[in-house]
Formats: structure tokens, C-alpha cells, sequence
């Protein structure tokens, strides 16, 4: 069992963030990631077509014998999290409870903003969690529905990415926010702009260490974690597989001999 | 068979800016629309996948028995409008050969640049078939991967799009062009911005009013205009409903009594 590949997946490479922050942190681990790039993007769909897809996701890998789940997309995560955990026979670890933990520890953190897709904004459940933990903390949040575009085009560093960082931060500035979650695993490409706009001042937080931190705690605790010696063993799989998610792939995923290829769910 | 409806079929709500101007020539006709917002956008998609998901759209409007299909999305167009039409019973007319039967016939276009998704552009299917009408034309291509989601997120009018138009379009500025192709159904929304760059001298044609054009003369042909006079029935499906999707669908398909539902192709 202890051998068996972490199965990590997403609605499409973005996910890939949180896979690389997993494989630093427990480099002895396999890796069988999931990406829907035949469907991307979720964050615009609605609330039952999220889970119908995130449900087929982890029936595949479910089916490739993975010894965890991590759902490494934070609209999934916030939408279909407890329907994903009711429905595994083995752990999951989502992105949005270790973030959110993460943040609620900090007690330097009073007015936290959080930025993610349309759908996972709209579902509330970062503040209806982030209440649970700490009452005390000012909660702000923006839909940057642009920004996933914006980075599977590569424009990571153009004028009009600026601006519409602009555009869409400039409500949480007003807030005084002391820190911004990244709630979506693309966000991190954009992190330099979004560091410039926003000045030292502020703190950003990404969902992909903590996450990998929760990763390792459920592994040890469940006396999961991999003592075997060999090579880990990487694989790539996307329902749809062009160019451009090959060249995005490669930007997030770097240095590893990686076995990436295109699988059909047979829905 | 006359008074069956007329089925269009688009990955999203684009189509229905080809829908609209076919309501306007054929007030008689009755429309079924059926848009994947469920999979949208295709544009970026590999085209196996764009083909598998045409076909199961296809075969949806069939078993509602329309008496013609049009292909309403220019990706679909022209990467798999030969297998559509085998595949179909009832007539196919589909945006790009039209549209380039329009360029075509035009003697004073000289120089054309087409704009539309990466899938469309990479297909090389305009130029194929603009050249099978006239060698003479010089011919110029650029793919505008973000303009459908600038247009979905409702960017139709902000400074981030008008940077983003200048970086697409300049190089066919350098090109000379004297026609731009608007060769996707959502471009038409921006269309005031692009007036606004490319200035007068340069023609901007899109595909709606030419396939209605061609939607008439099949019908015409093939004497299948409706001739009931009873108040056509308008059908809007989407295999997703958001209020994003509504939104859209509201600013394109205006003051109609319209059933808007979504549905299941049932995979």
C-alpha cells in the first residue's frame, strides 16, 4: 500500500502548483495527477456540473489504486469537498481547509482578502470556514474570472494583465486587507505582478504548502507515508492534450522525468 | 417537415449572435439552440475532442428533429464541418464557408486578415478555402485566445481589452490588411473596440450576416421554408445554466419570448 502513487487532480494544469509543493516536501512519494483539460475551466460552471465532473475524476483515479486523494483545485474544493470525501475509500486532502487553517493560526492576520474563480467565490465557503475557526478576522473576497485566461495564454507579464490586477485588487486595497489568499492554483504564475501592485504591505498566501503540509501530517498519521528506497514515479494524465497545455505543463512542472500522456474517463 | 425548426448549435453562447441574424432574415422560422456551456470554450481544445463533443451536439438536435443544422461556432467549422455534414440527415450549412464565399465574391478585397480562436487559426482552414475561390488574395492570420473570455466576463468596453486588441491586431496592421474577419461568434461584441483600432480605412465582416444568407438559400433550395403562419418557437438549451450564462445570453438574444432551459445530451 505504503508504495502506491499520491493521486492528485484538478480541472486542468493549474494543479500542477500544488503536485510540485507535494513533491518537494516528500520526494519519495509517486504522483498520479489528473488534469480535465478536455472540460477546463470549472470556475465558470455551475455548482452540480463542478461535482458531476470532480466525481468522474476521482472514480479514475480511484480506479489507478492511488493511496490518497488531494483535490488540488480550489473551486472543487470549495464546492464538492464533503461529496468527494463521502464518496473515497481512501483519505482526501483538499486546498481549502489547510489554507484556511493556515491562516486562521496566524494571529498577525486581521483582514484577509481571498481572490478565486467565479464559482468558488460565490460558494462562500472560505469565510463560512475561516468564521468557524477565528470569529475576529475581517473577511473580504473578489472574483478574478480573467485571471485563469490570462495565464493559460502566458500573458503572466503584459500591461493588460496589470490592469486588470488593478481592476479587480484595487476593492480589497480599499479594504485595508493585511493579506490575500491566492484561492485558485493558477494564481500563483501571477504572483510577481500581484506582489508589485499590492506592495510589501501586504501578505500573500498559496494554497500549495500548506496543502503539502497537510498532505504529509494525513500520510504519517496514517502510517502511509512511502519507505521504499526506489525512483518515485511521476504521471501526467489530461483528457485533452494540445501545444499549449504541454508548454503550461512544462513552465509549472519542471526537471522530472514525468510520464505525460492523454486518457479518456469513458464516462 | 416545413414548420420543424431550424437547430443551431455553438460551444457556448457566441452562437447566438449567428442565431439572432437568422431570426432577423427568416422571422417565420422556428429555432432550437444548443450551446455546450458545459465544455466551453472549444477554441483551445485539441481537435479529436472538439469533433467528439460536435458530434454528440449533432446528434441532440437530430433526435429533436430539426429540418437543418447550422454549425454556429467557427472552431467547429472548420475542423470538422465534412464529418457533420456525413454524419447528418437534414442539410448542414456551416459560418466559415459562407463567410468566405462572401470575401470571395468581393473584388476590392485584396489583402485579409482573419482573427479567431487558436484551434480555428491553427486548422489553416480559411486560408485552404479562400484560396480554392481565389488565388489572388493575400491572406493573414492571428489567434486572439483571450478575446472569448474578455467577451464572457463582460470586458467589452475596458482599457486591458483595448491593450489586448493592440497586441493581436498589430501585426495585421503591419500586414496591411484591407478585411478583417471576425472569425468567431463572439468577436462581434467587441467589434466597436476593434473599429476604434483598426479605424475606417479596414472592412470588419463577421460570419452572422452571410449564413443567414446561405440558411435562406438551402432552405429556399431545398423547399423547406416554413410557410405557417403561426408565431415561430424559440428554443434556447445549454448543457450548463449560470447567471453568467443568462447575462450573456440576454445582452445577444433580445425581446423574444424564448424558452431558456438546460439539458442533458446523456452521454
Amino acid at each position: 500500500m505504503n508504495n502506491k502513487p499520491i493521486g492528485i487532480f484538478d480541472s486542468g494544469v493549474g494543479g500542477l502548483t500544488v503536485a510540485s509543493a507535494i513533491s518537494e516536501k516528500l520526494p519519495h512519494e509517486s504522483i498520479t495527477y489528473l488534469g480535465d483539460t478536455m472540460r477546463v475551466p470549472y470556475g465558470t460552471r455551475s455548482p452540480e456540473t463542478v461535482c458531476r465532473f470532480a466525481k468522474e475524476l476521482t472514480s479514475y483515479l480511484l480506479q489507478n489504486n492511488v493511496k490518497l486523494l488531494v483535490i488540488a483545485c480550489n473551486t472543487i474544493s470549495a464546492l464538492c469537498r464533503d461529496e468527494i470525501t463521502k464518496y473515497s475509500r481512501v483519505p482526501v486532502v483538499d486546498v481549502v481547509t489547510p489554507t484556511i487553517r493556515y491562516v486562521a493560526s496566524n494571529p498577525t492576520i486581521k483582514r484577509v482578502g481571498v481572490i478565486g474563480t467565479s464559482a468558488t467565490i460565490q460558494s462562500g465557503e472560505y469565510e463560512r470556514l475561516l468564521k468557524k475557526y477565528r470569529k475576529d478576522i475581517n473577511f473580504f473576497s473578489k472574483a478574478c474570472p480573467l485571471f485563469v485566461p490570462l495565464v493559460e495564454s502566458g500573458f503572466t507579464n503584459h500591461q493588460a494583465t496589470k490592469l486588470l490586477i488593478k481592476e479587480y485588487l484595487q476593492p480589497l486595497i480599499h479594504d485595508h486587507i493585511d493579506s490575500l489568499v491566492l484561492a485558485c492554483t493558477h494564481y500563483p504564475l501571477l504572483k510577481p505582478l500581484i506582489r508589485t501592485y499590492l506592495g510589501k504591505e501586504v501578505r500573500i498566501i498559496d494554497s500549495a504548502h500548506p496543502t503539502a503540509e497537510a498532505v504529509y501530517e494525513v500520510l504519517n498519521r496514517s502510517d502511509l507515508l512511502n519507505t521504499d528506497s526506489r525512483q518515485p514515479i511521476y504521471r501526467l494524465f489530461f483528457t485533452d492534450l494540445t501545444k499549449q497545455i504541454k508548454t503550461l505543463t512544462s513552465k509549472i512542472w519542471i526537471n522530472r522525468k514525468t510520464n505525460v500522456k492523454k486518457v479518456s474517463l469513458t464516462l
